[in-house]
């Protein structure tokens, strides 16, 4: 169970308007919500034709490709890491 | 300039088709999109009102929150190195 107070936080993402409820303080949801409009936007400006469920779901696949990427990175960190304090 | 060839895969996601072209290779582009797909379909297990415009901006809202977390750890291990190695 979980007493942690949970945030109610108004953004504006692509035009429509979203509550978004959790842990993470306002100002870090309006931090997401801005990075994940500026991305909506980059990927319309490269292919105007798509619509905007296209638009947010190729948005949501080109963040979890750069999540891959980074949790990768992450765990090769790791590795060195262990490495080093094994010699 | 890059010579980099790129691939084009052709993936579903939430019951539409997507063309990804890119560097990164199929396998990958699928993993991506499958985990792009499990997440919008657990989205909308929690909030079945939503339509699938909105489930996508959540979606990657989600994914780019997770992000930032992750970006957050690597910098602190990074961190972490350097410290070791000045002492």
């Amino acid at each position: 169970m979980s007493h942690v107070q949970k945030t109610r936080t108004t953004v504006e993402i692509y035009g429509r308007t979203y509550t978004i409820v959790g842990d993470a303080d306002k100002h870090h949801v309006r931090l997401v919500a801005s990075m994940v409009d500026d991305k909506m936007k980059e990927i319309y400006q490269a292919n105007k034709s798509l619509d905007t469920t296209r638009l947010a779901v190729l948005t949501a696949v080109n963040t979890m490709h750069d999540y891959l990427k980074l949790q990768a990175d992450y765990e090769e960190l790791l590795k060195k890491i262990e490495e080093k304090e094994e010699h």
